[in-house]
């Protein structure tokens, strides 16, 4: 392992605490990388954690966990590449079965938390641990599953420029560059919207229309030009959505 | 000495200047971590520098600075984990006395400044020679005290989620959790709100009313489980707080 | 080289992807450092470039690309400090022209992108070959040229103070400390307004009034003490400004 990276909706004073306490336990170099996602969001933790799952070597510290505290599960996933630890609320669901080696429960036993704040108390000092090459199976027992969510034919998230990202995967689409899709959104509240897209390589390929692509993630996305698609259409991360035939 | 950490509320390119100054004097592998505050607020600077000063081993920059290139003073505060350089402009009140062992203040003969950003001209400087090993008696003579803003029964911090932070120590609740506790808020406009709060142990221990427990910080905190207590209550960073009996 | 900054419109997720792709190539120890510029801005990329181009042994990742994946150059910079990477759309713009060693020209043969990220398909892949020594002149073919945008009199920055930072160099100033300046400012929607500014060293040597003074980038800047300059005069990036004599 040469990298740690925390992915939460946490505020940078209480990262610089986990990462404080990862490095109490974890003498050799490693490289720190911090990842915000919004307050409580599980399907933005979903795809943030899958975007990054393909870095090699890295403990991912996952903190997206309202329910810290209560009885719900922490797990240890180790996958091909890497190792990631946090709530099993659902946060995990889009990492790729094909990769798990192991699953660990995590028993308390050998931690004292403060009620609200496991990332540091917890999740920081197994990440520690794992780092100065402790074996996972000493924090509890080998279980087979964790906690996956629907997100088939969902919007997984909205980027900062508007970008809508969906969790349909990149060679679902048969269509040439320049043809005009049509895509149905279905929102949370009911409304429902049929745009038309043209399917393009890139942005810039169109700049008046909705553009679709095969976007850097693996999945299809909905863009504007230098534009807020998002915006436009008032749609939001977990909102349906199909392409017609 | 194996960290380094900036906290300001300075943007990320100025905080990148201050990493690159020191960088620039300091030749080993150094641990960086950012922390930001809000433009000029004094009292969030002092939450977060007391919050982050039982890290080990780090040594921290701390530019929340409106009056820099007046005769406010410059301090390096070494402590029993830790080395602290800033304006003395009360940002360090919650230092604990005891942990320190020495107080320099800073003789500004040796730097040549640009008189808007001692941060990166004279802070970053010394901070490099700290870790490069250099003893702080150098940079000017000892003194005894800091200046200290009284922050007693005050609201200390108010994070993303909304939570409330205040100064009263978790030492002082007596409550059994599930009990109602009355809370007083003396806003600085004048006006003064009491509300009814129930003592847990963490936040998902009760969905409906605000709650109030012992925070990860070691102060109580106010909270309403997946929402925004301080924006319903419409309270800010200084407002006064105090639990009757 | 000793350090790797991305400066990018980019969210924190796709810079650590571009972090990830510099690690995987790159075996010793990288300090790294992150600076976010607003969506498409281009000349908030000029000035941050220029503003950090200082730092010495640094690779810079510039990700400012509303083009990407169309026929946009890609160059490579090597300047006496350090390197430059990105898209040849005028965001090198401010880097000084004597400083500048050598420009080369990628080809992109040698890579195979997502039309969407080059930031991580290629950028990153030159970055981490940079810094384990690789030449430069195996990305492409050495040019004379890079794109220059014309900033002369313009507002280059605004940043989160308020504080208004002009493309006029500090030795263009010559008024005493306390003189009253007058600053003629034409926005891009053709109003034209002249504030009165006091010459001073540093903001809190003037409560009232705006000030200008020879900000610690090398530009004048314009403020207002503990208040929003920006703001209060409805002024933008990209919009010009002249002193009166």
């Amino acid at each position: 392992m040469k990298s740690v990276s925390i992915i939460s909706d946490l505020e940078d004073f209480y990262v610089v605490q986990i990462f404080g306490k990862i490095f109490e336990r974890c003498k050799k170099h490693i490289n720190t990388f911090n990842v915000r996602v919004k307050n409580f969001s599980i399907i933005e933790a979903c795809f943030k954690i899958y975007s990054l799952s393909g870095l090699k070597d890295v403990v991912f510290v996952c903190v997206v966990d309202p329910g810290v505290g209560t009885k719900r599960k922490i797990k240890i996933i180790k996958t091909k590449k890497n190792f990631f630890i946090g709530p099993d609320n659902g946060i995990f669901s889009l990492i790729d079965e094909n990769l798990i080696e192991k699953i660990i429960e995590v028993s308390n036993e050998q931690f004292s938390p403060s009620p609200t704040f496991h990332g540091r108390d917890i999740f920081a000092v197994i990440a520690g641990k794992i780092l100065n090459g402790h074996k996972i199976e000493s924090f509890g027992k080998e279980v087979k599953e964790i906690k996956r969510v629907d997100l088939k034919n969902k919007i997984l998230y909205i980027d900062e420029f508007g970008d809508i990202i969906t969790a349909i995967n990149n060679k679902k689409i048969m269509a040439k560059f320049g043809e005009i899709l049509k895509v149905k959104i279905m929102c949370k509240d009911k409304k429902v919207k049929i745009i038309e897209s043209k399917f393009v390589r890139t942005y810039a390929d169109e700049k008046e229309k909705f553009v679709i692509y095969k976007g850097s993630s693996g999945f299809l996305e909905i863009a504007k030009f230098k534009d807020n698609a998002a915006k436009i259409l008032n749609v939001k991360i977990g909102d349906g959505i199909k392409i017609l035939d």
